[in-house]
Parts: C-alpha cells; sequence; structure tokens
C-alpha cells in the first residue's frame, strides 16, 4: 500500500491507473477508522479496481470552537487497518497542501443546509463539500463512498454532484454500529466509560421512535417529544437537536406519510454525537 | 458541426472522443459571436483536436437590474460562424437544463472578486465560476480558452482552477480589438452610431495611461486622475469604475514598479462596457 502525500503525485498515481482502464474507487475519512470506514473500503473494493482512501482531518469544516486540534489522528494505526482492508492507496495530505496560502475558493450548497448539523455548525457542510470537490478533483473516482450515519453530509453532496454535473458516482452504505446499538465514530474515542454508556440513549431514542412508528404512532410532534423525553432522563445527555423531516428532501411535515428522517446530535460530556434512522409512513 | 442541447449528451459526447484519445478544448462563450471569440475557437484550434463551443446566455452571473433578457442572442449566426472557425460541436442548454427546479449549489471566490465588477456586479462572479465548473465537468475540457477582455474574470477562473483542484489548463487570449480601438464584446450592438463613436474613450484613455507610463509617470493616483478626465470630458460617458491594481494579485497599489492592471468599466448611454491594460513599472 503506498501513501502519498502530495496532489501532484496523487495526480499522476490517478493518470497512470486511468490510462490502464482501471476503476478509481474514494472512501473520503478523516482518519482515525473504524470499523464503519472499513465497510466503506470493503463495499469500494467490490466495484472498483484501485481503492483510495483520503485521510485528511479537513479544518475548513471545523467551526473555531469545534474539536479540530483534538480530532483523533493515528497514521499508523490507520494504515495498518486499511492495508488489511485491501486498500491500494492512503491520500494523506497536510493542510497546507490542500489550502495554501491565498486559497480562496469555497462551494455553497443552500437549502438543505440550512437545517441539523448546518444550523448547530455554521460552514460545516461549505467546508465539506469544499474538501469533497478537491478530492474528487484530485482523485477523480468513479465511485466515492459515504456512510449514512452522515445522513445530511450524504445528501448535500449528492445536491452538489447532481447541480455541478460532477463525474462520479455516490454509494452510500448503512450506518455500523457495534453490538450494542451505539454507531460507529471517530469521537467515540472521546468518550469515558459512564459517557459510552450514556451514549447508547442516542440509538436506543431511534429505536423507540421505529417501535412507535411500527404500531401506528405518525405524528411528528409526538414522536418528537417521545424522543426528546427518552433522552433528557439521561443525565449525561445535553440536545443538541432532536429532527424529522421528510426525506430526502428535509422538509417540514406534520405527519410521516412516506419517507422521513429522524436525525438527533446530542452532546455526552463534551463529546457531540450524530445519530440518525430512517422511518417509513 | 453538431449542435448539442443536454447534458446527457453532451457528456457521451466528450465520454466517446476521451475514448479514442482525443484532446478537447472548450471555448465558453455567452454567444452572440464576433472577432473576439473566433480568435479564442481558432487558438483552441492549435492544440486541441476537438473544438467545444458552449453557448448560454448564463442567469446566475445577471444582476436583477442587469441586460440578460436583452442580451444578444442568435444561435443561427453564431453556428454559422463557429462551422467555419472549424469548431466541432455547439453546446446549446436551455437555462432548465443548467439550472433544474430545487438548483442549490454555488462556487465562491473570495479576495480579487470583492473590487472591480465583484463591487459593481454583487453575485456576477459567483454566476460566472459555477458555470464554468458546470461546464468543466460537463465537457472536461484538456484547455479552456478565455479572452483578456475580462481581465478579473480571467483571474477569478485561475483561483477556482488552482484552488479546486481542477483539470484543466486555462488559456488567455489576448484582446481583440475594432481596428478603431474599440474591444470586442457582444454588448456593442446596442451601442447607436453616436454612442459607438463615444465608446473610443475606453481604449483612448487606455491608451493614454500607457503612454504616460511610457514617460516615466508611475504614481497610481496621478495615473487615475488623467484617466478619469479623459472619459469624463465625454459626455455621452458615465465612469463606473477606473482602477489601478497590482496583476495578478489585485493587490492596492501607490506606485505601479512591476505589471499593474488598468481596468475600467463604463457606461456609454445604456450599455456598460468594460476594458483594460496591463502596464509595466
Amino acid at each position: 500500500m503506498k501513501i502519498i502525500e502530495t496532489i501532484h503525485d496523487m495526480k499522476l498515481f490517478i493518470e497512470q491507473a486511468k490510462r490502464q482502464g482501471l476503476r478509481i474507487g474514494l472512501v473520503p475519512t478523516m482518519g482515525s477508522l473504524h470499523e464503519g470506514h472499513l465497510t466503506l473500503m470493503r463495499q469500494a473494493k467490490k466495484s472498483c479496481d484501485v481503492v483510495v482512501v483520503s485521510i485528511f482531518v479537513n479544518p475548513t469544516q471545523f467551526g473555531p470552537n469545534e474539536d479540530y486540534a483534538k480530532y483523533p489522528r493515528d497514521l499508523t494505526g490507520d494504515s495498518a487497518q486499511a492495508g488489511k482492508a485491501g486498500v491500494e492507496v492512503i491520500f494523506h495530505p497536510q493542510a497546507q497542501e490542500m489550502y495554501p496560502n491565498g486559497y480562496n475558493s469555497f462551494i455553497e450548497i443552500g437549502g438543505i443546509t440550512q437545517k441539523l448539523c448546518g444550523l448547530s455548525r455554521p460552514g460545516h457542510f461549505r467546508g465539506v463539500a469544499t474538501v469533497v470537490a478537491k478530492l474528487f478533483n484530485i482523485i477523480q473516482p468513479d465511485k466515492a463512498f459515504f456512510g449514512q450515519k452522515d445522513a445530511q453530509q450524504v445528501l448535500v453532496l449528492g445536491r452538489m454532484v447532481a447541480d455541478l454535473n460532477m463525474n462520479v458516482e455516490l454509494e452510500i452504505v448503512p450506518i455500523v454500529r457495534e453490538s450494542d446499538g451505539l454507531a460507529m465514530s471517530s469521537r467515540n474515542a472521546f468518550l469515558s466509560v459512564e459517557e459510552r454508556n450514556a451514549a447508547l440513549i442516542l440509538s436506543r431514542s431511534l429505536q423507540l421512535a421505529q417501535q412507535l412508528v411500527t404500531h401506528g404512532e405518525f405524528n411528528v410532534e409526538k414522536l418528537k417529544q417521545q424522543v426528546i423525553a427518552v433522552i433528557q432522563a439521561e443525565k449525561l445527555a445535553k440536545i443538541d437537536y432532536v429532527e424529522i423531516y421528510s426525506y430526502p428532501l428535509l422538509e417540514n411535515i406534520e405527519v410521516i406519510t412516506s419517507k422521513a428522517l429522524l436525525a438527533l446530535a446530542v452532546r455526552i460530556g463534551n463529546t457531540r454525537l450524530i445519530d440518525n434512522i430512517i422511518l417509513e409512513g
């Protein structure tokens, strides 16, 4: 497995792979790889000849008071795991390589970014869209793989690819969970034992909502109130948002009649976690 | 020569051309082709196997009170001229094809867009950058050709291509002028005979500045005042801006020590014209 650190070398590698007619898959990550990422890589191996994993903690998607500096970084461990998953290349640029002095171009997606994480993290999706567009131009993947855990990110990137006519197919992979239900996340590493236990409230509240829907409760406000009540009963949890929107348009709804996204962001101690489920009316 | 109207068909054509190893050149235009555009096409023929000319009056780069509706359109005349210049394909989408319902993605370039035409036409460069990025993704050119007449546009697009790591080379072609010095522009068609004559004040004032520099005047304020005075003496002319900035960074300067851009926008009657020259200190 190769580790490539410059855009120039990455483009050169891709140019050679394309000349050989190889199909390129990209798994964009911020590193600190876990089973969720590895699932994306294995999925990529199925349909692509060359799988590139980018490992880049992207400064432009973090707000000034967020966890950019302390976000977990472990290139050695990541390389070992990616290698075992059959990845051909890790693209691991420095921030200065991606955003040199004078850098001044950003991609703004309107509409669906004005809610959920877009409200609590202003500028987040601008940073995500921009870095993903850059990665798409550098690596020119036939397919790129993203996890459904970042449900809104997936919709934002789908919007970007469609609107800007990008030549890449997005494949969205279901959320990977620990055996007790906790959604895999690099930020889980921040949790103390006590917090790790409290964090189960996210997936449990989603499961509760799913059961309520299965039993005929389609009223959005009532569902939200039940989810909120369950989370509030956990004393280490502090709700950032609990929302239900139509899916995939993320429009306001009062009753679930077809697909709806129940998405939540909750702080457990100092760690902000997100999770979601698609409910069907 | 083919005229292609949908993104799907255009991508299909490009895919086939790429499979044959052909080198693709793009000349993005808003149509109403003149000798300036034809020069770009002839330049493109020199280094590319297939030349695509896009003809699209891009609504997102016009402000609400600008001349989008009345911008000259002449596909029949344009096709004849492009055919004679050896162009293989005209890409001529409708606005709805490029910006379907729900469209919500834009590229914002900061810094150099906050002056000159970026001040008098808010949102203009956002629309330009966005449509050009779309055209680059649709047509995937090896090279794209732009005229130096739109000096700031050229710098904005250069910034975008570099920042977003786009896989295209920009070739910038010098301003093409009428024999009396008027810079070629589709908007010249709006001018009455009297206005056409008055419009010569743009290129004449640039020539005056060039002469002053040649004779040792490097003071930016003095040069600007002389240019302004000459234009103000023309009673049909109304200055939008006359500015001198360092080139290519467009930074404020007091004295010309190396390359500098003298750029101006002037209304002649209801028609806003631009012109520019690179001065060397």
